[in-house]
């Protein structure tokens, strides 16, 4: 059976990108490695939309969600973290975990933060070090105002921390314009590659915290980091050079798309699987749907996680599934990853037709024509 | 030209491990991720010749040499540190930056610690918290008498600590039978795999440090590593899981060579270098040399650093230089990786035809010779 990945990540990758990591090993102590480093890091920038200092961590993005923390902040500094959700949970775990004092804002789940909770929060607390968002909580499939965040965060000293990890390169996210200090982006999402590599961006702003604070991190020293890519064009520690010559590619087909022609077409893509939920009567979780993955609650009466194990076994499609208190009520699909719109298009297909053999009241098609004219209109 | 990778890591990758990286991208939250991870921790411990518990962390080495300071020290606490080579200094940085009481053991670079300073350390200090130990010192290619370093600890309340990152699976450690709490290893260098993934053991002594620590990690947190693979068969982030599906393919093949063939293997093809360098009269830098990698100083007046330039761009073989003080001085060859004793011979061949060039009175072949007959008599 042909699989599909239409999971928010680990997401499929192209296999050009595939094949190079087939290539022999080489050393990464090389003008070689260092060439590949320094051009990747360029192309980081141009998606992150940022001139700031962009490092490459070998880790998943928790590891530079982490370096986002122990780096920035002091013990006792005060963070705000917007939860709503298992992925800015972590933010408070991880801000916790560091000594740092938490200011939580908790929309509820499928909700995103309310731009003017944090402005009170800022201004009840004009001594806080940084506020911590989740630009798409995937949990809820939820997408952040990080533009307007942005702007209210810039007019403090406060600095703004964003986990792009599922949905940069997929969504908009303009690192300089948007005043965002901390850019945290993984590589097995919208960068088209396998999991290991986690980037960081750091912007002057941030810098002078960094250099402020104690020294806590050794893996994912910031200090460390900048000192070697500035001396040498090299990494503190052995990086996964195979994987960041294989994100090479990835990122040349990236940057041959255009950005800003990649953000259309997952808005695309994101669009019409929201009017083929609408044309089925399924209901969207998130009030603010991310293009990167959509949520969507199953029909009364349909197990979710049912309709995914047969999606998986009879056509070959993996989706998420719901976490937490929407475990079994919800499937997530992901738009991220080496899928195109016709891949979409055939996953709505498979699950029209799972949800009619489970015995839901919906018309086989419906969907499929609906996303078929969403995606028309968007091309028009 | 025909590529050799011969430094002491990242080391060459079977061509079955390649093509496995080359395999679609597939979900790490499904039963078929988590049988192919028990399966290679299964398969770890039987290379690292333990039953204890044993992680896969995404990271380079470094990382789970962070974790097992992070995890196991409490501030304040006393680190006994063998240094003499570059690696041996990352254990005392690390103590360092996190709180603990370091108390140096400093060989001469190329010798090995002697069991006795430690056991005098450990008799001034009792309240010693750990012994951090590396087996073989990469940067000097001497290997330490772990196996002693052992019974003196395990007599103590003291964990040791080894990081085996660039020679387990190439030459003897035995963890359980040596008292090693904590292994380190790093899976670019004698498992065959590119950079990307660290291993950590844990003895049920460390645990005990460990539970009694604060809980100062996230990333590397252990406890949170437990309760994943104990509750579910799951690491806590997101694993690097195309790399961990590829080390099983890599740990297939020495699971069939057997490891003790492996280190026989690993034992011959190094004693055959160092013949073939007491043969051309060039003399180890190690007074204990490793069989995972060889150090060799170059004849007076021959610069080490434009006889490997010399190696790779004429014949394609790379080794590594000296670092710090033996800039220029060494060269070292690795052991390590998919490379047998017919590419050792080769880079053997090239190594006297660059000296000769070069201006060095050696007589072609006598190395070669050499070691030929260093590895006959080993396989008789």
């Amino acid at each position: 059976m042909k699989p599909r990945l239409l999971t928010p990540g680990p997401a499929e990758v192209p296999p050009e990108t595939l094949l190079e990591l087939a290539r022999p090993v080489f050393h990464h102590r090389t003008s070689e490695f260092r060439q590949i480093l320094a051009k990747v890091v360029d192309d980081l920038k141009y998606v992150f939309q940022t001139q700031a200092d962009t490092f490459v961590f070998t880790a998943s993005g928790t590891g530079a969600m982490e370096a986002s923390v122990v780096n920035l902040l002091k013990p006792g500094d005060k963070a705000v973290c917007v939860r709503g959700g298992k992925f800015g949970e972590r933010w408070s775990e991880l801000c916790e975990r560091f000594g740092a004092e938490v200011i939580a804002i908790d929309p509820q789940w499928g909700d995103p933060a309310d731009p003017a909770a944090i402005e009170a929060a800022l201004e009840e607390n004009p001594d806080v070090a940084a506020v911590y968002v989740t630009l798409c909580e995937t949990s809820t499939a939820t997408v952040a105002d990080v533009e307007a965040i942005g702007r209210l965060v810039a007019a403090t000293d406060a600095c703004l921390v964003v986990d792009g990890i599922s949905a940069v390169g997929a969504i908009p996210l303009k690192t300089d314009a948007w005043g965002v200090d901390m850019l945290i982006v993984g590589s097995q999402k919208a960068l088209l590659l396998p999991p290991g590599l986690a980037f960081l961006t750091v912007s002057e702003k941030a810098w002078k915290r960094v250099e402020q604070a104690p020294r806590r991190a050794y893996y994912f020293d910031l200090l460390a980091a900048r000192k070697a890519f500035a001396g040498k064009g090299d990494t503190p520690y052995t990086p996964a050079n195979t994987l960041v010559a294989a994100l090479s590619r990835s990122l040349d087909q990236l940057r041959a798309e255009g950005i800003e022609a990649v953000w259309a077409r997952h808005h695309a893509v994101a669009g019409a699987v929201r009017a083929a939920a609408g044309a089925l009567g399924l209901k969207l979780l998130s009030s603010a749907p991310s293009d990167s993955v959509t949520a969507v609650f199953m029909p009364e009466g349909i197990d979710a996680d049912e309709a995914r194990t047969a999606l998986r076994t009879e056509f070959g499609v993996s989706v998420a599934g719901g976490q937490a208190q929407l475990k079994g009520k919800i499937v997530r699909i992901g738009h991220i990853g080496y899928i195109d719109a016709l891949d979409t298009l055939g996953a709505i297909a498979a699950l029209e037709m799972v949800l009619v053999k489970m015995g839901a009241a919906i018309e086989l098609g419906a969907g499929v024509r609906a996303a078929q004219q969403a995606l028309v209109s968007a091309s028009a």
